[in-house]
Formats: C-alpha cells, sequence, structure tokens
C-alpha cells in the first residue's frame, strides 16, 4: 500500500543500506497495525549526470516519493506525525550522512487499488487482521 | 492518457514479454475507443537489491503504477471492470508465473495533460474520433 | 516541489542536453519568485525495449510527469500558461529534434510535503523570501 520510491544518484546508499531503510520504514506500518506486506520500498537509481536541483547537478540528493492508499490522514497534526516518522526511519542514512533530501506523501484512492487481485479489506475489519496476522493477502467475504 | 509504470527487478520479463503486454493494455483502451497512442506503459526495471516488501527483498514482485487522463471512471463497478482488464492483460506473465503483484489506478486532471503540444479533444467528439482513426495527435477547431 | 521526472529510452539526451533542460526548466519556477532550488528535474532513463505507445516500441517518445506542491494554478489559462512555459523549456531537445512527447502535471498537498525536514513556508511570505534569496531551506518562526 504504502509505495515509497527513493530517487538519487546511484552510490549512495549500499545494499545493506536499503535493506535497512526498507525495515524502518515498514516498521512504521506495523506500528499502525497495517500488514507489513503493504509496504513497498523501490530505490530508483540514475546516473549522477540525471538528477538536478536548481538546474544543477544534485549528486548528494534523495528525492523521496511516498502514496498511501490503506489509510487517509485526517488532521494536521497526523500528516507531520507521519512525516516525523519517514524522516527519522531514513534520517540516519540521509541527513546523518550531510545529503540533502525532500519528500511528499500522496493519499490515492482505495477504490482502485489491489494486492494480489484482491481488493484489500477496509480499516481494522477482522480481514485485516488476518492479513496482519499470516502476513498476505487472503479472499474474504 | 493511460501511463503504466511497471516497476521490478531486471530479469522478470524479456523484451518479448514486455511487448506483449504493452499490447495486451493497449487493446483495453482501444476498446473503449480510445487512441492507441494515448496508452504509454513503462517498464522500470531496478536491481535486485532495490525493491522490497515487508522491509526483505522482493525480487519476484512487480508494482503497477497506473494513471488515467482522458476518462474518469463514473463508479465502483467501472474502476473494478477497469481493474480486472489490467489484470487479465499482464496475468500471464505475472499471476501464472507465480509472481506477486500490486496495482493502484490514478486519476488525473485532464486540463494539465498534453500530448504534441496539443490538449486532446473531450470524449466522444468528431476530434477525438479523427485521433482514434488517424492514431496521432492532430490540431483540431 | 515541482519534481519532474522525464522518462525516455536512454540515448536520447546528453549529459549537456539534461543540464540545460534543468536550467530551462528551474527558470520558470524562478520567474514565479520560487526558490530555485525547490525545482528538482530527474530523468529516468530505460532500455529501448522498455518503454512502449500503442503497444510498440517508442524509442522516440519523451514522456514528462510533472508534480507541483508549493503552488495551486487558479485557473485554466494559468494552467495552459504553465504547460507552454514546460514545453518550451524542453522543446529544443525534443520537439525540434522531432521526438515524440506526452506531459502531464498533478497537483499534491503542501500540507504532505517537506524539503530538509520543514514544511516549506507559504506563498509570498517573509520566510519563502528569505528561502528565494539564501537558495536553501531555513528554518523559520
Amino acid at each position: 500500500m504504502p509505495l515509497h520510491r527513493f530517487y538519487y544518484a546511484k552510490g549512495l546508499f549500499s545494499a545493506q543500506d536499503k535493506q535497512e531503510i526498507a525495515e524502518r520504514i515498514t516498521k512504521i506500518y506495523t506500528g499502525y497495525d497495517l500488514p507489513a506486506f503493504y509496504v513497498d520500498v523501490i530505490f530508483i537509481e540514475v546516473s549522477e549526470d540525471s538528477i538536478f536541483i536548481s538546474g544543477k547537478p544534485a549528486p548528494k540528493f534523495v528525492r523521496v516519493v511516498s502514496q498511501h492508499l490503506a489509510r487517509t490522514m485526517a488532521s494536521y497534526e497526523v500528516k507531520q506525525a507521519v512525516l516525523d516518522q519517514l524522516e527519522a526511519a531514513f534520517g540516519p542514512y540521509v541527513k546523518d550522512r550531510g545529503l540533502d533530501w525532500e519528500i511528499h506523501i500522496e493519499e490515492h484512492e482505495r477504490e482502485l487499488w489491489r494486492t494480489q487481485g484482491i481488493n484489500p479489506p477496509m480499516p481494522n475489519t477482522d480481514a485485516e487482521k488476518l492479513w496482519v496476522k499470516e502476513n498476505r493477502a487472503i479472499p474474504f467475504e
């Protein structure tokens, strides 16, 4: 569900970094009682001459595009809390290394979303709880 | 118009697979009387250590992000029908091979869309019919 | 803020082309008194067998996906003016070389956007003016 795409110049993150970032982001959502397998993290690595900020090459810049489908964030406070959590998840690999970064989250329509051919269960239903427990898509109803 | 981006670990699809998936997706939209050239399909291949589900490497996972501009889907039923068609189009290359997958469709604003420098004609107009017939953008009005 | 992703078959643009396109796009936004560093341009190059139009390989096609966060465009006329400017920015590298192209702009939610860990200042505030002048994110209020 939450799909997180990281764009940056190849070489900024090691395989181990990517693994750890994905794990740390996943924990945010399991903390909200979402199934772990909802969390997709994809690292889109481009060549150093393919990413620009201010019209200048940006080899030390990480752009994150996050998309949410399973939940909508009801208030400004919740939105900021989720941004805080995401930035904390990748902070040790980005901010703490002196890289620049930018992020935005988009909320998209749940009715237009399927995983393994199934429209995922509504929030906090028994079906969703089973998906959390089994960590896979299970036909329901 | 419909822009379909497929994200997955390099190697999952052959050149022939990609060609066939693109053809099958295109047929969905020509079936709705849209110009074939509206249909963009782009395969974004990442290294095996760059795509994660549940915080774990996901070398057998295909994430599809579809964006619609020319039409809006008026009801839940229409939305599910289009999802059915998309999943059927890539099913033989994904589900039938035992891969995992997830898809969502986004609807974006037609007024902020241009092809070949032209704001595309409105649905079912003579201009759109000409675009279908000629399969290219033709200035109108 | 404005994030511009260019998708195309590898080889269509040189490093110099990409640099110039990024500079030209950046100038659009500084012309609207936005900080230059808001402007992200990322070139996503795929292999020739990974991009399709009409279900056919499209080695001469450029697909641009632009996302806005700092401003919303208030009218149809403003939207068309911005599309005109973007198409003029990359026109010499695309249209004038006989390539095909398509673009859409999306507007996303400002409250879900951060750069360098900061929710950017509102339009035309003193804080935003300082960000323009210094061309970097500076904590405020």
